[in-house]
C-alpha cells in the first residue's frame, strides 16, 4: 500500500531534480529587494548618485525598515473643521497588493469622518483603532505629525517580509521561478524568417529599457509558495526614470510602450489602459491612411463628377425657389456650384467602401484587443486570476447602519426613508437622466432657432456683398457654439452623473464603478452626438414644401440643406468637434488645470519657507503636493467618445481617423507625462480586462453600422444617384440627375406674404421656380404630391440600409469567428507549460514510488506520456 | 524569523479541527466503493437480489478484483480478414476519467489496424505493446479469448485503488468532503415563501430518486488530495434500475429528469445533453400557450375579417385573369372565399406580435439556459475545471508519418502530395458542400416543376369536380415528397460531410468535431430549409404579369400563390415538414434501426445456442450485443433543427411550438430508453457547456429575427393592410382593401396563343380581367409599370424589416444584458465557499504561528477579515 507522503519529500525533489538552489536566504532577498527599488523613487536624481542626506531616504528612522506606504491625515488645528484624509503609494515595491489590508479601510474612514460631524477626539480615537488593526496584520507603523507641513499627519508603514509572504500565498499569487524556458517558434521556416524579418524592422520602434533581449524567454510561474521561495525570482529592479526617459517623453512618440514596466510600476489596471490605448493607436494607423485616399479620391475625380458639373454650367438656366420668405428672391442654381464640388469630396462611391471598411476594422481592432489582451494575461501570469467579490462600500454600510437606526429609533420615519428607497432613487436618477437628455436636446434646438434667426436677420440687410458669406460664417460660428456648449456641459454632466451614483449608494466599489461610468457615457454621449445626429438626420427633411413650408416659434423656416445635401455641414461639425474637443480638453483640462491645483496646493505653505523646505522634504512629504489619482474613467470616457466619432459618422467625414490617429499619439505621451511627474503613484490594481470599456466599444460598433447604413443612404446623394442611373438615365450616366432631383413649382401658388419681394431680382419674370424634392409637378392629377419616384428611392434607400446592415454584421461576425481569440502561440505554451508541471509531477511520482516501496521489483517511471511538445 | 512549516501539520489541523475522520482506512473504503456500485450492473434484476453465480459479477476470476473496463478485439479466424475492435465501458465507477489513460489509445490501434493492413502477428505484437503500456500505468488486467462467443476477445480492466487516487489528484479533480453547508436562503421573507410555495407546488414533478432531501445542503468541495482523503466522499450509490425507473419511462413524462443521476452515470456530456434538452422542452410550454392563443384569436376573428369577407361576397362581382394558359380560363374572384378565410387563422395582426414574442422567447431561452449551466456546474464542481488541449487524433499522427515516409522514399512525390495539402482539401469541402446545396436547390425546383407540369395537366382535364381539388391535391403531395427527400437527404448529407471531414485528417478530436459539425450543420440545415425558403420568399413573386408571364423549361408558368398570399402554403409545408419528420425520424430511425441492428448482431451466433448462453453470458458480454455509443451529436442536431422550425418561421405557423413540444416530451423518454437499455454504456466525459450547439443556437436566433422580420412583410398582407387603411382608406377601414390590391389587364393584350380556350366560361364576354399586383391600369400612361402603391408600399414593408430587426435586436440585447448570466443565489454561494476557505486558511495561519513561535507575546488571531456572510 502507498503512504501519503509529506511535501518535505516534494520540497527536496524540486529543489534537487528541477531546480537550482539560490545562496541567498530570506533575509539577504529581502535586502537585495529594497535595493533594487531603492532608485526608484528618485526620478529627477540621475540613478546611480546617491542623495548625502539619509534622511531622505524613504525608511524608517531607524535607517532600516523600508516605508512601503504613506497615509496622511489632517491633525488638530483649532481653525480648520474639513477634514481630509488622502493616500499616496510611494514605493509599494514588490508586493503591491497590500492595498487589500489598510487602503481598502482608509477611504472608510475618512468618509465616515466626512460625513458625521463627530467631534476631533472620536476622529483620533477612530484612528487609533485603525492603526491598531494593521499591527494586528502584523504591519509595523511609525508617526510624523506636522514636523515640516502645519496641519498634515503622515503615518508610515513598512510590511514586513514574513507579511508580505502570508499574503502572497494566500492569493496564490504567481510569481515566476527560477526556472526559464524558451518560447518556442512554432510554424515552418518561412513564418521565422518573417518573424526575424520584422522584429528587426521594429526593432528601433522598441523602447530601449533593456527587457527586450529576453523576449523570447519566460520564467515558469507558480503560484507563491513559503516553502518553495527560494525558487521565486523576487528581485525587481524598477526605475522611475527608464519610464520617464522611454515612456513619457514626446519625442519617442513613434515607439512602442514599454508596458511591462508601465504595468511593473502602476499595477496591471493602468498597464491594461495604456496597452489598450496603444493598440487603438496603433490600428488607427490603417483606417488614417485609407481615410486620406479615400478624401483623395474625391479630390482627384471631383472635376469628373457629372452632378456638379451640371451645377456648374452655365448653360442649365435652372432658377430655384427663394431660400427664405420674402426677403429672399430667386436665384441661380449655379451659384451654389462651390458647395456642389466641395460635396463631391465627402459623397462619392469611396465613401461607401469606407464605410463598410471601418466596420470591418472595429471588428478587427475589438479582435485584435482581445488577443492582446490574452497575451498580456499570460504574460502576467494572470490566466488563473480570478476577481474576487469586492467588500461592501464604507458609504453602503453606513446607509445600512443609519437606516436600522432609524428604524429602532422613530418606526414611523420607516415609512418615509422608504419613500426615498432604491427603486425611487432609481426612477429619480432616470427622470434626472432624461431630463439632461432633453436639456441637450433643447440646447441643440437653440442652436437651430440662433442659426435660422440669423440667417434671417443677415438675409433682411441689403449689402449683397456680406450677404454671399452669409452661410459660412453663420454655419461656422454655429458649429463653436455647439462646440463651447458640449465643452461645458461635459463637465456639468460628469459632475451630475458622480451625484446621482452617490445618491443610489451602490453596494460594491465594483457597481459603484459601473453605474458611475453608465451614467457618465450617456449623458456624454448624448451631449456629444446630438447636434450630429441633427444634422446627419433631421436638418433640411422637415422643411415642407415652397407654398407650405413649416414654420417654427411663429414665423422663422425650418433649415433648409445646401443643393448637395447636408453631409458638407454634416463634415464641418464633425471636424470642428474633434478638433476643438481634443485641442480644448487635452490643452486646458489635462495640463492646464492639473498645473493650477498643484500651484494652488504649494501656496498654502508660506512662500518664503517654501524653497527651504522644498531642500529638506523628504519624498512622501514632496508628493503631498502632487494629485491624488482620480481613476482611469475619464481617460477612457474621452477614447470612447473619440472612438464614437471615428465609427459612427465616419461615412461622412473620412478623415476623422487621421485626427483620432494625431491625437492619440500626442494623448499617450501626455497621459504618460501625467501618471509620472504629476500624480501620485496609485494604488495597483489587478485587472484581467478592461471591463464595462469593452461592452461599450462592443456596443458603439454594433450602432455605427446601421448609423453608417443611414448616412449613406439618406444624408448622402448615393442612393439617389445609383436609381437615376439604373433607372430613369437614358443612357447609363449620371447626365440629367440634376434635373431629376429638383421639383417644379408654380410661383402663383406662394401663400399670400411669402412671396419674394424683388420677383424681378433675376432680371427676368419667373413663372415656375424649381426646389430639391421628388414631388409632383403643378400640372399634374396630384399637384406636390411624393411621386412614384419618390417612393422608388425611398424604398431603395432602406432596401440598401437591410442589405448593408445585414452584409457588414454577417462580414463582422465572420472576421469575428475567423480569428481566434487566443494567439496560437500563446496557445501553444499555455500547453507547453501544462505539460512541463506534468513532467514536475511525474518525477515527484517517481521519486515517491522509489522512496515508499523500496521492495519495489519494477522500478519503471509510473507514467509515460507521450511526448506532445513536437 | 518563521519557518517554512511542512504540511503535517496542516494535515493535523484539517483533521483536528475542521472535520471529523471517519473511522475507515483506504482498503474499506474501496470495498465500500465496489460494493455501492455494484447494483448499478443489473437493470433488469430488482436492486436487492444478488444473482447466485458468482461468474456472472463483474469480477476477476479471484473474485476479489473488479472489472472496471472492458475492450474487445477480433481474435484470429482465417476466413475474417476485416477487422473490428470496439470498446464498451461497463462500470467506471467512481472514477470515469480513466478514459484519459486507455481508451484514447485503443481507437487509435483500431485505426491503424484497419488502415495498414498489417499481418494478423503484427497485430498481436501491437496489442501486447498496448497492454505492457497499460501495465507500466499500474493496471491490471485479465483476458478471455474466444470462450463463448467465438472471434470476440475481451480483456478487463481492474484499476487498484492508488492508481485512481493519484489520477484524481493529478487532475485535481474536484470532490466533495465531508463537510456540508447549508444553502443560504437569500433575500426578503416573501422571496423565501414564494420560494417555499414553489417547491412544494412542483414536489409532484420531482422524479422519486432520494436526492431532493439535501437539495440545501451541498458538501464543500475540494481538488482530492491523498493526503486528505480521508475527508472525501467517495462512496457513489447508483443504480441503473432508479435511472429505468425514474427517468425512462413514458409514464412519468410530466416530470423533471433526475439531472443529477444522469450525470453520475452517464457523465457531465451526456448529462448536460439532457438538462438541456429539459430546459428547451420546459421554454417550449410558454411558447405552445402563447402560439395556441395566437391561433385561436385567429380562429375567433375570421369572421370580422373584412378582406375575407369582401372576397366572399358574390356582390363584388370580380373576375380574375386565368391561372393558366389556354386550358384555364377567368374565374370569380368569390371561389377563393375558402383559402381566404384559412389565410386569417395565420395571417393576422397577432402574428406580428407572436413573431416579437418568439425572438424574445428565443433570447430567454438562451439566457436561462446559459443560467442553469452555470448552476449544473456549481453543483457539479466544475467551476475550476478547465478543458485541456486534446492529443492528436490516431489517424492525423499517422498521417503526417505516412508524409514524413514518402519524403523519405521519394523526395518527387512530396510535391504531389502536397497537392493534397490541407488547402487543396479544404478547398475539395468547400466545393463538394456548395455542389450539395446547389442539388438541394435543383431538388427544389424539381418538385417546383413537378407541381408546375402535374398542375398544367389536371388542368387539361376537363373534369369539373376533379379539377376544384386540383389545388390541394397537388399540393400535399408535393410536400410530401418534399418530406421524404429530405429525410433521404438527411442521411446521405450525413454520410457526406463525415466522408469530407475524414478527408480533411484534423488534428485533434475536438477540432474532428467541430468540422463535423459544422458541415452536417449546414447541410442538412440547408436541405430542410430550402423548400420552405422558397415558398417564403421566392413562389408567386417571379411569374410575371398577365400579357408577359414568365416561363421555365419552355413552356411552364411559374406557380401563382392563391389571393391570400403564399402564407398558407408555407404553414402546410412546415406542419407537415416537422410532424413528418419527426414521426419517421423517431420511430424509423431512432427505434427500429437500432432494434434491427441488435437482431443482427445476435443472429451471428448460432440461434440454437442462444437462449442457452443468455443465461451463462456474463454481463459484458451480453453487452457486446448492444449497439455502440455513436456520440451526441445526431440528438443535437435533431434538435437544432426543430429549433430552427420553431423560430426560423414562427410568424408563418404559430402551432409550431407545440408541435415541438408534444415531439421533445416523447424524445426525452425515448432518448433515455435509448441510452438505458439500448446502447453501451458511453465513456463519461467532462464538459462544461454544450459547446459549438450554444453558437449555433445563437445564430438561428440571430438570423429568426431577420427571416421573421421579412415573413411578415414580404410573405404575410400585414404590411399591404396598413398601408391602405393609412393611406388610401376613405374610412380608415379595410373596405376596399381587396379591390386596390388588384390590377386591371385588357384581355386583348394577350400574348397570342395564351388566351383562354374558352372565354365564355363565366357566361359573359370579359374585356378587363383583374389579377393580385400592383401595376398601372391599362389604360394610364404606363400601363403595366408599377405603381405608386407599389412603391410605396415596399418602402413600407422595408421599413418595418429595419424597424423589426433593430427594435426586437435591441429587446434582446436588453434582456441579455437584463438578466445575468450568473445566477444570484449562486453567485452567493460561491462567494461563501471562498469565505470557508480563507476561514480554514486563517486557522491554519494561527495554528502555525502558535507552534512556530512560541514566545509571540500577542496571541491574536493573524487576520481579522469583517465577517461579510451578512
Amino acid at each position: 500500500e502507498e503512504q501519503p507522503s509529506g511535501p518535505r519529500g516534494q520540497d527536496s525533489m524540486w529543489r534537487n531534480e528541477k531546480y537550482e538552489t539560490v545562496p541567498l536566504d530570506v533575509k539577504e532577498i529581502d535586502e537585495g529587494n529594497s535595493k533594487g527599488t531603492r532608485d526608484s523613487l528618485y526620478p529627477q536624481t540621475a540613478v546611480n548618485e546617491r542623495p548625502k542626506d539619509a534622511k531622505l531616504w524613504p525608511y524608517f528612522q531607524d535607517g532600516l525598515r523600508r516605508i512601503d506606504y504613506v497615509l496622511t491625515y489632517h491633525v488638530q488645528k483649532p481653525q480648520s473643521t474639513h477634514k481630509q484624509s488622502s493616500k499616496s503609494c510611494l514605493c509599494c515595491g514588490f508586493r503591491r497588493e497590500q492595498k487589500n489590508l489598510p487602503a481598502h479601510e482608509d477611504p472608510e474612514l475618512a468618509a465616515q469622518e466626512q460625513r458625521l460631524d463627530y467631534h476631533e477626539d472620536d476622529q483620533r480615537l477612530r484612528r487609533e483603532e485603525f492603526e491598531e488593526n494593521l499591527r494586528e496584520m502584523g504591519l509595523e507603523m511609525e508617526k510624523e505629525e506636522g514636523t515640516k507641513l502645519p496641519g498634515v499627519g503622515f503615518l508610515k508603514i513598512h510590511a514586513p517580509w514574513d507579511v508580505l509572504c502570508r499574503e502572497a500565498e494566500f492569493m496564490k499569487l504567481k510569481m515566476p521561478t527560477i526556472k526559464v524556458y524558451c518560447l518556442i517558434n512554432q510554424g515552418s521556416s518561412i513564418a521565422e524568417k518573417v518573424n526575424v524579418f520584422i522584429q528587426k524592422v521594429t526593432a528601433p520602434l522598441q523602447p530601449n529599457v533593456g527587457e527586450n533581449q529576453t523576449e523570447n524567454e519566460k520564467p515558469l510561474s507558480y503560484p507563491f509558495s513559503r516553502e518553495k521561495q527560494h525558487l521565486m525570482y523576487v528581485i525587481l529592479v524598477l526605475s522611475l526614470q527608464i519610464l520617464y526617459e522611454q515612456w513619457a517623453s514626446y519625442s519617442i512618440f513613434y515607439k512602442y510602450q514599454p508596458i511591462g514596466l508601465v504595468r511593473k510600476y502602476f499595477g496591471e489596471k493602468v498597464g491594461l489602459y495604456f496597452a489598450w490605448l496603444g493598440v487603438y493607436t496603433q490600428m488607427l494607423i490603417p483606417a488614417a491612411i485609407v481615410g486620406v485616399i479615400v478624401f483623395l479620391y474625391g479630390c482627384a475625380t471631383v472635376d469628373d463628377n457629372i452632378p456638379s458639373m451640371e451645377v456648374c454650367d452655365e448653360r442649365n438656366n435652372i432658377t430655384m425657389c427663394p431660400m427664405c420668405d420674402r426677403a429672399c428672391s430667386y436665384w441661380k442654381l449655379v451659384t451654389a456650384c462651390g458647395t456642389a464640388r466641395a460635396s463631391h469630396l465627402f459623397d462619392n462611391a469611396a465613401t461607401v467602401f469606407f464605410a463598410i471598411f471601418m466596420a470591418l476594422w472595429a471588428t478587427m481592432f475589438m479582435e485584435h484587443w482581445k488577443r492582446r489582451q490574452m497575451r498580456l494575461n499570460y504574460i502576467w501570469d494572470l490566466t488563473s486570476f480570478e476577481d474576487a467579490e469586492s467588500h461592501p462600500r464604507a458609504e453602503y454600510e453606513f446607509h445600512v447602519m443609519k437606516k436600522s437606526l432609524k428604524k429602532e429609533q422613530s418606526p414611523k420615519v420607516v415609512s418615509v426613508a422608504k419613500l426615498f428607497d432604491y427603486k425611487s432613487i432609481f426612477l429619480f436618477c432616470s427622470f434626472v437622466c432624461s431630463m439632461q437628455i432633453f436639456v441637450t436636446l433643447a440646447i441643440v434646438f437653440g442652436v437651430v432657432l440662433y442659426r435660422v434667426s440669423i440667417m434671417t436677420a443677415l438675409h433682411m440687410s441689403s449689402t449683397p456683398t456680406f450677404r454671399t458669406n452669409i452661410r459660412a460664417t453663420v454655419k461656422t460660428t454655429a458649429a463653436i457654439i455647439n462646440l463651447i456648449i458640449i465643452i461645458i456641459m461635459d463637465e456639468v454632466y460628469g459632475a451630475i452623473a458622480r451625484w446621482l451614483t452617490i445618491m443610489e449608494v451602490p453596494k460594491t466599489d465594483k457597481s459603484f464603478e459601473e453605474r458611475l461610468i453608465f451614467k457618465t457615457f450617456i449623458l456624454k454621449f448624448a451631449n456629444a452626438f446630438t447636434p450630429i445626429v441633427y444634422l446627419a438626420f433631421f436638418r433640411g427633411r422637415i422643411i415642407g414644401r415652397p407654398g407650405k413650408y413649416l414654420y417654427v416659434m411663429g414665423s422663422y423656416r425650418m433649415e433648409e440643406c445646401a443643393h448637395a445635401g447636408c453631409l458638407m455641414e454634416l463634415c464641418i461639425q464633425l471636424c470642428i468637434t474633434m478638433l476643438g474637443k481634443q485641442l480644448i480638453q487635452n490643452n486646458l483640462f489635462e495640463i492646464g488645470v492639473p498645473k493650477l491645483k498643484k500651484m494652488l496646493r504649494q501656496r498654502k505653505i508660506d512662500k518664503k519657507h517654501q524653497e527651504e523646505l522644498n531642500k529638506t522634504l523628504h519624498r512622501h512629504e514632496k508628493d503631498h503636493f502632487l494629485g491624488p489619482f482620480v481613476g482611469l474613467n475619464p481617460e477612457y470616457m474621452e477614447m470612447i467618445i473619440q472612438f464614437g466619432m471615428v465609427t459612427l459618422f465616419v461615412a461622412s467625414f473620412p478623415l476623422a481617423p487621421l485626427f483620432a490617429l494625431l491625437n492619440n499619439v500626442i494623448e499617450i505621451r501626455l497621459d504618460a507625462k501625467k501618471f509620472v511627474t504629476e500624480l501620485r503613484r496609485p494604488i495597483a490594481v489587478r485587472a484581467k480586462d478592461i471591463g464595462v470599456w469593452y461592452t461599450l466599444l462592443r456596443g458603439i460598433s454594433k450602432v455605427a453600422v446601421i448609423v453608417n447604413a443611414f448616412v449613406i443612404s439618406f444624408t448622402s446623394d448615393f442612393i439617389p444617384r445609383l436609381v437615376y442611373q439604373h433607372m430613369y438615365s437614358a443612357d447609363g450616366t449620371l447626365h440629367g440627375f440634376v434635373n431629376h432631383t429638383l421639383s417644379y413649382f408654380n410661383v402663383s401658388h406662394f401663400q399670400p406674404g411669402t412671396e419674394p419681394m424683388q420677383p424681378m431680382h433675376l432680371g427676368y419674370k419667373v413663372e415656375v421656380c424649381r426646389y430639391k424634392d421628388y414631388r409632383d409637378p403643378p400640372w399634374s392629377a396630384t399637384p406636390y404630391e411624393f411621386s412614384r419616384e419618390f417612393w422608388a428611392i425611398l424604398a431603395a434607400r432602406l432596401a440598401f440600409v437591410i442589405v448593408f446592415q445585414n452584409v457588414v454584421m454577417l462580414m463582422s461576425d465572420f472576421v469575428d469567428w475567423l480569428i481566434p481569440d487566443i494567439p496560437k502561440d500563446i496557445s501553444i505554451q499555455i500547453h507547453k507549460e501544462r505539460n512541463l508541471i506534468v513532467e514536475l509531477f511525474m518525477k515527484e511520482e517517481r521519486g515517491k514510488k522509489y522512496r515508499n516501496t523500496i521492495g519495489d521489483p519494477s522500478p519503471q517511471p509510473l507514467r509515460s506520456r507521450p511526448s506532445s511538445q513536437a
